[in-house]
């Protein structure tokens, strides 16, 4: 006893130093967990597959955790040159045990991937598991990009969000579009188009057999329909329509170039992708659905698996129908009929996009208003942006360590009247501002930026 | 607007409902982090690593983690059959870009993952790393299997103690035996074995290169030396010295019936590791480092790599040594040597194992002491032994989901007297057993679990 | 000596009984090679890259044969689930040194991995490679399954014909269609398009950087264009036109049932690909574009990387343009355009079908020449076909262990008369038949396959 | 018809030109395929497995095939730094099919594979397999680097021998020592042992399960016992006894400096291993024996798996005893056990090394005798040796493209006499050299080189 007495006296100074810390990863703890958010939900009857999302709308950023009724069988395949993954390779041994509780999606890059160990210790925190080693939970995930560009914080979905959105998690009941962890989601950065995205999902059931596809879609590439057609870009000028990706990347590297080149600085970018099946099916049947499932989704986003992508794909069977029940598919129809199921999920994933303000020349900011919005308007510690009155005009510029949209460090940009305290940067990517109860509020909606004098 | 403060409104059930996770995920709170904890230490001279350990006393567990002051070369080799890993998947796309800001090694099994994730947001919450494309931080890491019966309880090494180890990370200090991440440690348990273990650490210099190799030793083997002899072991009756593994594999399976069974309810275990050196080294040559060293280490764990192992070694380069200065080591020889000092660290992760209380027949515990011993004392939801006091004799019984070591729940066991307060229940797995404070202490010392009324 | 002299006489008998091989080798010793064979060729600029073709018209079957003039960087990327290869594994390790001399493609399924090793053996056996460590020559393969229901017997591309392609290599070159390994190929088989397929090229400079893209087709599904569109189908009774594959697919299972299910003795099919660039890129990013470009193929193929596909994609760097110099590609775009470039590749494959012969109900045979057609015709050891003269009609029956296309073995068939020594048998799938020199001639042409009585 | 004729003449010319190589494969032809040789061999009792090897003495170099008789699961471990495979694809998809025929192991390093893809055809032209879907012959195999210094010409094992040991396999009987694919093996390079190797074999048989190990043994490491001893090396001068791997390998790289140091020219080597056990596994326990016991070679090969080595682990299940059987194995056992026969294998491997020539000074050559010795002995198209009589004595220097062991190209060296006829180099490589019927025989006996005037 006396070494460890000794042991717990010296260490004293250390660990009361390290407490320090508490402080600084406090930062997100004032923020309110927003649960199973969203108008728009895909419906479907399978009690084994429950969802919950979280969000924090100040990102805005979000997480989805998918959790089973029992433990489920998984495969993976990582498709994309710059995944997130949390225990990956334990599914890689191909064990025929059903061992995965829960999949995890989330925003927030590798911070993220705090969301998929969360799952499992709130489940043990809940007793439904424990550290027996036969009933330890096992969650994988995987991350998406959503930072840089996309929003002027970095906020990420931590524990606390993960385990709320598990613990609301419901069957049947998937959000569609910029919820969860597709909620700061963009598209189509490849050729410029860069537009809003979400997640998507789909379910089909052919016989006694259910497939069910989710996806978030966070690609360099753009969503394109069976027609062929993208399905939501901000289009570069004298861009054909209806606008066809094969036609655009056929055209390579000229088709591009009159249109935009992607900056570096925002080239990180995922499709994160579960197809889910009721069906037993060996564990090497199993990758190969996810193989295949995967490998298809090419279609759906062009170009797809890029350098720039990190796509990772989740393959789970739950094995509610024996391969031998009368009505089981085979495995290479199986496979078929679930990439197409994912390519509606994709398809469904994108959200309406924001309408542009339209600049109002005739209308004229009275110069107290002018005064009254001038200032410095902080979004977050790397993003600050200066309002001025000049010459009757408001412009706007950047001063802390990274661009708000369209109002960059380099140099001040008129914000350009619409209406009583409503301004518009106009572009191929305009910026809608708001000046509203002392706060300056970039692109006010569903993606609203908020900073503060 | 409209549609988000509906949203938000809509959402405000919801979100008081999942706040009441707080309660739940509170129960580790109370734990206090000790930092750097250890008597015996390796040190070495390079400032470019950096190492901080992170204990809960009452698990005990911990968490190691090594940071490197800048960003490093990483690769990654699995070779167990029950890993449990974090972003591996990004190691195997082989980039020629040093990106690995900090590597884990946790108890605490998949739990201990958020150790891992922790690590890299304590970065971006410190300002160090942020969510830009090019700065985000990258954490890789695994852990062992230190639940069970090595301890009573399913407490694990969280976010909060993996950052406080982060932070008080200092270079060129490791603490080797049952420390950090190998606080709970064990060997041998397939042969029966079933001793403490702990982490090891090693470091040689040649010429101006350097290698360090650190191992949290956690095998299903043995720990064995260069002269073929087990290290440590509670040898089985009428089982040879000096005890060979050799020997005793050899002859399986009669080698080690005599002796014991593993009992799948303990057949978890993993051994972690890392190798340093500050040589540059292509993608390829590193990876090659991982797969040479990682094998060698069947010569000092035996068996090794097993089903119930989830054996995983990192090698990183901090490419401090340009593979063309003069006295660095052609790749082959570099990884020999690696493999030696791997050797050198699983030696000394090897701690003192406790001292067994001899039984003391003329020793007579007083009534009114059998009497005040008597009574339930919980370790924690999932055990909790009761002590009784029968016919001058005290016994003991574990009456909660899971045995007490050498008190299980299927009888009770007689608690034979050693001195004042203390007792033990002799064995091939002795335990020592105190009254104190009107607590139970199980093997007091440095692996003691403390039971209370 | 006294023991290696023993040992030679003990072994006489041995070696001796050893030799009775020969007879049965040499059953493909009387093939004759067709060389570079094909009247429609991509033409390129590019004498880095030659390109050898071989066939064996008796099968017909054959083997393409990519020799490059110096060693060069290779990747590869497996996604198929029945693929046939050689040396992969050496490839994975991903040493940033070129050493790949071929890359050989064959049909006969893994009976022509023959042709991978044939390659090796010949630039060893010519003097350009040799044994000396850092001079073996290093070929890299994967074949196609072109046996089945594709042809009457089981002929593969051997060793003699692989070198006798590799010895006739000519830079820019390369056969389309059904030639080399592509000479037996079929795509569709998935819808029961079941046309014949080959081996497409594609090729295209940006600036300094060359891309060449060769694939042989041999896929599970259909040959897709950018608008959509199937390429080449037998189409089911009632089918749409044009016909979509995503329409097909969208409607599964229920679009196919009408037309077709595929029957599981025909289930192998495999698309193999090279993509070569002459820019250098590391061994990261070189797999990078294999993975990218393997994915991409999902839009021309479609389903594709199923189970019953054996999909392996070979990526090549040359290393001739540094990818610093000007107008070097960034790696992503590289990867977008080089898909594109392989999905020309895929359309460039489809040769022209055969025209199905017309019955012609007013033409008669005259009686002698029916008992002139009659006969058993035999294509192989493993199929014969009994022709009878019946009531003024002939008939044809498989007898041999096998179906000779639309002449089953289960019950004979009418030959329907379309002109004099020309015969039908209609259906989706129309079998062309041909009496001609005392020979039974089906499918006459590209494709014919020969019996003899 | 027209297309097809004209396409026929028009390749004529080709065919015809392509005929030419004819001439240059022969050159193999000549050569007597030796079959099953050797003296000592492993027996044991297992029809499920038979093996044939095939060896041609003017290499010495050959192969070692195992032929199963009825198709059997398989897993393959790849663990070196320099492999060369066949179908190693088809194996890692882990489906739970047995599928594999025969398991190839040769000699002749890349070019030797050629045995391997020779072991299917084989089966097919014998009517064992064919062409149809489920029925083709699934070969897989590996191959050592026999080359360099080892002996003095290019022979490879190629199809002609392969398929004869093929046929001649018998059940129960396997080859020990210099034999089959081991024929020109060598160890311990690392440490400039350098000692000849070959191939060993072991059995056990616990309760019904029947566990067999072979391997080829060529490791850049040397063969350590279970007492931790070097088993062969030609040692350093003043190198301790018993010499101990530990103590050279702990000590580097001082260790080595005395001895040698290994020349790039022959940095290659491999060992390549077979486990086969007759009960059922699941893919995935399949893949954990495959991975534990190649792991555990590390053992007995010192150093193992390093960027020298190809080392390649096939592992095969016969499926004779069902997992569910009493007396069948724990995997975890049976992977411990395997991995001890594995290394009695290892053990079995090492022939014995022929005895030095001892010069013998008194020994007089007469000067007729050195006149006739004197003349250029052309050994392949690579080595050529010119002995010459200067000053009463014989030198002898090679002239061609590659030295002849210790007879280099930068000097001559001298033949120091020891008999009638032999000679010496002495060294720590002594040469022992015959002049026998107006060859020089270098190395009589197992090993010897032949060079003809």
């Amino acid at each position: 006893m006396r070494t460890l007495r000794q042991t717990l006296t010296a260490l004293l100074l250390a660990a009361v130093t390290a407490t320090a810390w508490s402080a600084e990863t406090a930062s997100q703890d004032s923020l309110q967990p927003l649960i199973n958010a969203g108008d728009k939900k895909l419906a479907f009857d399978w009690p084994m597959v429950t969802i919950g999302t979280g969000e924090y709308a100040e990102g805005p950023t979000g997480v989805t955790v998918f959790r089973f009724a029992r433990r489920v069988l998984a495969a993976v395949d990582v498709r994309g040159g710059g995944p997130g993954t949390v225990n990956t390779d334990y599914l890689r041994l191909g064990y025929n045990v059903p061992e995965v509780d829960t999949v995890v999606f989330s925003g927030g890059s590798w911070y993220g991937l705090e969301s998929t160990t969360a799952a499992a210790t709130a489940l043990k925190d809940d007793g439904v598991r424990s550290g027996n080693w036969d009933n330890i939970s096992l969650s994988v995930g995987a991350i998406i990009y959503d930072f840089g560009d996309r929003r002027l914080n970095e906020i990420y979905p931590d524990k606390r969000l993960a385990q709320a959105a598990l613990r609301a998690a419901q069957p049947g009941v998937f959000p569609l579009g910029a919820q969860g962890a597709g909620r700061s989601a963009r598209t189509g950065q490849f050729f410029g188009c860069n537009v809003h995205s979400g997640q998507g999902g789909a379910y089909r059931q052919v016989g006694p057999v259910k497939i069910a596809a989710f996806t978030v879609v966070n690609a360099f590439g753009v969503v394109t329909d069976r027609d062929g057609k993208v399905v939501a870009c901000n289009p570069g000028a004298n861009w054909p329509q209806p606008l066809r990706p094969t036609d655009l990347l056929a055209g390579m590297p000229d088709s591009r170039k009159p249109g935009w080149q992607p900056p570096k600085e925002a080239a990180r970018n995922t499709t994160v992708s579960l197809i889910v099946v009721n069906q037993t099916l060996d564990p090497a049947l199993l990758q190969r659905i996810a193989v295949q499932v995967h490998t298809s989704m090419a279609r759906g986003l062009q170009p797809f698996a890029t350098e720039y992508d990190g796509d990772v794909l989740y393959a789970i069977s739950t094995g509610e129908v024996d391969d031998k029940t009368p009505g089981a598919l085979a495995s290479v129809d199986l496979g078929v009929i679930a990439g197409e199921v994912m390519w509606d999920a994709i398809l469904s994933s994108v959200p309406e996009q924001p309408k542009a303000f339209q600049p109002n020349k005739r209308f004229k900011v009275a110069a107290a208003d002018l005064q009254k919005y001038a200032g410095d308007y902080k979004f977050s510690d790397i993003v600050t942006v200066r309002v001025s009155a000049e010459g009757g005009k408001l412009v706007a510029q950047a001063t802390g360590a990274r661009d708000a949209f369209a109002i960059k460090k380099a140099a001040a940009v008129e914000l350009q009247p619409v209406a009583q305290g409503d301004f518009t940067v106009p572009g191929r990517y305009p910026l809608n501002v708001r000046f509203a109860d002392g706060k300056l509020i970039l692109n006010p909606g569903h993606w609203e930026q908020i900073g503060v004098k």
